[in-house]
């Protein structure tokens, strides 16, 4: 089988580094080109020393446009700009994962599998979905789906460090962060825009509020959501619904089950569980933000648009323990 | 200066390790009898190892009955039967940390200083409050008070393994916690009905629900509180009640930065930030679950309650870092 | 292709539990037979959440032993025990992962690939090397086999969590170990018997001592080893040394950089790196306790023997951060 | 009782933030000023958040000499620049915690208590030891003292994130350093030489290598020491001459239980255990860095130097758990 050429611009931070190690994987795909301006000349292992053993492959800072899919992982802001810059071939697919295009604009498609596969799979242009908005999405879009979301959406989210990437503040330092918690964003985190957009798409009159409060926490890898929303079904009826829902999905799972983060660290799953409590439904569920919240899922976004198995290069090992 | 004589029952686990640490420096109390069963006859160092050097106390199963203060560190639903069983001297100061009677039965009178100080001042008999109730009340009593509070509270905790107790089980293992996050009693822990009954004390007409969603986090000590709830009023406001209310206050502490657990950690303070966002009062709180949660403040209640300085053995060092 | 059938006894704890992750990914292998008395009747991923998604085999106290392999991955002391207990054909690859075997007694030959590796090709059983044995061993192998330790080993090693298996105790509580760090089994670790006989296989007239500091780690995952002893030539000429050793081996690499614990977490690796300083020649080595230390070198040992492709089953995207 | 006026330059550090936690709560000591060129003009609790309610104290880039004692809390290399252009009064007493006068240079006294208890008590300029180094004099010196190291010592140190400071860096990034161990400056520590320096002084004729490891651990406060060196009498007799070494002392105890990290964090403790194991005394040995290991060693420094109680403000409650 002849593999599809593969490329990363933004190949040295964290969401290209997990690139990385996921289409050196693929069974489809042949990663050729990883271009970083910053660590130009150097082997991808010296940039990313896991991958010792695995590729001899060189950073470099020259845009190769002959790629049948390349993956934007550049900083929030500066996928636009590179692609007025860089031309690409019309066959060519680009995945961007920063949120220049979650918005749809310039024909991208919102990359969301459980709610826009058919869409994807006909894609060229590829916007993926933030790391809450994944999870947060994921752990509403039936009910709102069925319109059965009846009042405010109250969520907690708690990510880890990674989801800050490479930069180094008071956040991001060991000492700051280690053993600590801390919120930020309250209420405005910029993913709300994305969800909305996709929870009115699922329901056009959708209107009800969101208040997320993300939180800060002491571990690396990983989001949990807490969502809850008043509702007037049975927890049967909820699971039903949910089970529905997601039932054709490879990666997202509801378990009956209470959960727990690390289930699905270092995997592209996202795991649901459900509860009825006073007259709400109160939706638990986790991703890895890395994985699921970025990375694996564009290289998921990969497999539909080219056709693949929509698990290829995805059956990965959770770090379980 | 006399120092006055304290023991505890229970002393093996770990909000009676506390106790012994805190009294082993406190300038008016002698430490004279550490009660376990299950240590009985070992030093105190040798089930608190960082406790050698300070203090040469054994463990006895007996119970002495001659102190001027005891604090009953018992397992939840043993203390009664302990009390039942144990007569103490009616001037003996009794502070129980468990939940038998928080409700304020037998003459006890609910031991947190920032709502009851002067009745804690004239009390015998204390029941200390719970940790996520004292950290839940101190951030919402001064908007219940004031009747503030337009509508339902929703609160997320976030807790350290300690809160969990010496217990062995999948929640207090390593391999299981570390990097982990899961729920628990979800709008069902036990200390609702104890913040229940002091928000009912300071606004008779309180009905508003509260909506608790307790985390499990993977720290050792701290707790967080994220509580919001509708508000009419400006953040200026806000301020201004909660310090007002707090002003004389010698533990909780309004910031008008963004606060993170550590500030707290090891220390008996409890540290509360403000926000006004859409429409709702967000109050982020921090405290030590096993100091200001548990023994700090039961040490804070015997110093009302002797009329010793408030601070007395209280001023604590925190971890910082 | 047919997949040979395989089956795990023992199937619920770590190291049983990482085979599952292993096996169920593995082009070759069907993973059929879970067994597990505690688990008796359990769907996999009722005791291996993460596991959801991925099978529904059920855990089954009957031992099936019409397979292909079998994995023992039972507690120290059990696997011989089982084997008297139970016949599996003379063609059935049985692979121990406990001590019970590792003196090569009843046939079965010590399966460290990069020692062993002819020998394991031809092996019907196979006795899996223990986890500080499997970095220690790859840490000084090349120069015990040329004869250039010019004098006794000082060895330090810190291990994750998980080498402790499941059960519950004072090093394995969350509030014990986390952020803590301690010393165990100091010059006396039971994986000293297995690395003499490897050392003395390698060069008959070894006698140096090894003196070996084993520390509890805070963390779940991971094997750390700094090993050094006296050296008389260039560092060029242990790199030169070391890479000629294992310039073969699929999963143990030489780096020329400083390398972190994480490099390998999650992954089959070990990574080695050596300095030459004050006359000793200093080897870091880092492996994944439960992987390359336990279920990875297990799975890498079966297709030695079954002549499988060296890696099948074993490209794992590492933890990374 | 009139207290004396302590001043802190460096104040906004880590040592520094340690130091002013300590004056703020010592019976003797009034800390009067705070020197930071980078927070001035910001209160203290703006930089060191955890300080909320204990003190208004405003940090200032202006150089008090009017003062009983100060603390340099610098950068290493800059104290001396420091005290070439500020000249305070003959009577105050200077401690210097940087590695600017270990070498007793300029009239400074190297400041371990348990060494060198007499010549602080009656010095003005007091040179504090590195954290490292206090915890491996600690551990060998008894030893030492008594000509009864009889070969090289071997030690493996793991230090905190603390102890790299509030600097960020690869190996101070959360993502990095969170569940991650390794080594730097091998067998190269810049502490070896003033550790050496003692020992020399304790016997002139000590001429043993000391070869040390030094790890990087993932929790941010305190120091494990492992140090071995042949040694040729009974276990009984290096209790008793440890022991006897150590009487005196209000901070440095001998535990006959095998200790863990975590009994001295947030205390100024030095805890050390003995083994006697294949002719090798081995010595384990755990302190704060932070405290023991800088900033509490200081304050005991200075009520050396003042002829206060030994223990007067370094009374700590430990984290404990």
């Amino acid at each position: 089988m002849t593999k599809i050429k593969a490329g990363i611009i933004g190949a040295a931070g964290y969401t290209g580094g997990e690139l990385a190690r996921l289409l050196l994987n693929h069974p489809n795909c042949e990663l050729i080109s990883i271009h970083s301006n910053s660590q130009k000349g150097k082997k991808i292992y010296e940039t990313h020393p896991d991958l010792i053993g695995d590729s001899d492959l060189i950073f470099t800072d020259h845009v190769h446009t002959d790629l049948d899919v390349v993956f934007l992982a550049l900083p929030h802001g500066e996928a636009k700009g590179f692609l007025e810059r860089h031309q690409y071939p019309k066959e060519t697919i680009i995945i961007d994962l920063s949120t220049d295009y979650r918005d749809e604009s310039e024909d991208f498609v919102y990359g969301l599998p459980e709610i826009n596969k058919s869409r994807i799979m006909t894609a060229k242009k590829i916007a993926n979905p933030g790391c809450f908005a994944t999870a947060i999405q994921l752990a509403v879009a039936p009910a709102v789906a069925h319109r059965l979301v009846a009042g405010d959406i109250h969520v907690t989210g708690i990510t880890g460090s990674t989801g800050a990437g490479k930069q180094m503040n008071e956040f991001t330092h060991f000492t700051q962060r280690n053993q600590n918690i801390s919120v930020y964003k309250l209420f405005n985190h910029q993913h709300l825009k994305e969800i909305n957009a996709t929870l009115v798409a699922l329901d056009k009159d959708f209107k009800k509020e969101i208040l997320f409060v993300p939180y800060r926490g002491n571990f690396s890898r990983g989001i949990w959501i807490t969502a809850y929303f008043p509702y007037n079904r049975t927890l049967e009826d909820a699971y039903a619904m949910y089970r529905e829902f997601y039932q054709e999905e490879a990666f997202t799972h509801v378990s009956d089950k209470e959960i727990s983060l690390k289930q699905v660290v270092n995997t592209n799953k996202c795991i649901i569980h459900l509860q009825n409590l006073q007259g709400q439904l109160v939706v638990t569920a986790a991703i890895d933000n890395l994985v699921k919240g970025a990375s694996g899922q564009a290289v998921h976004n990969l497999n539909l648009a080219m056709g693949f198995e929509e698990t290829a290069g995805l059956h990965l090992k959770s770090i379980a323990f």
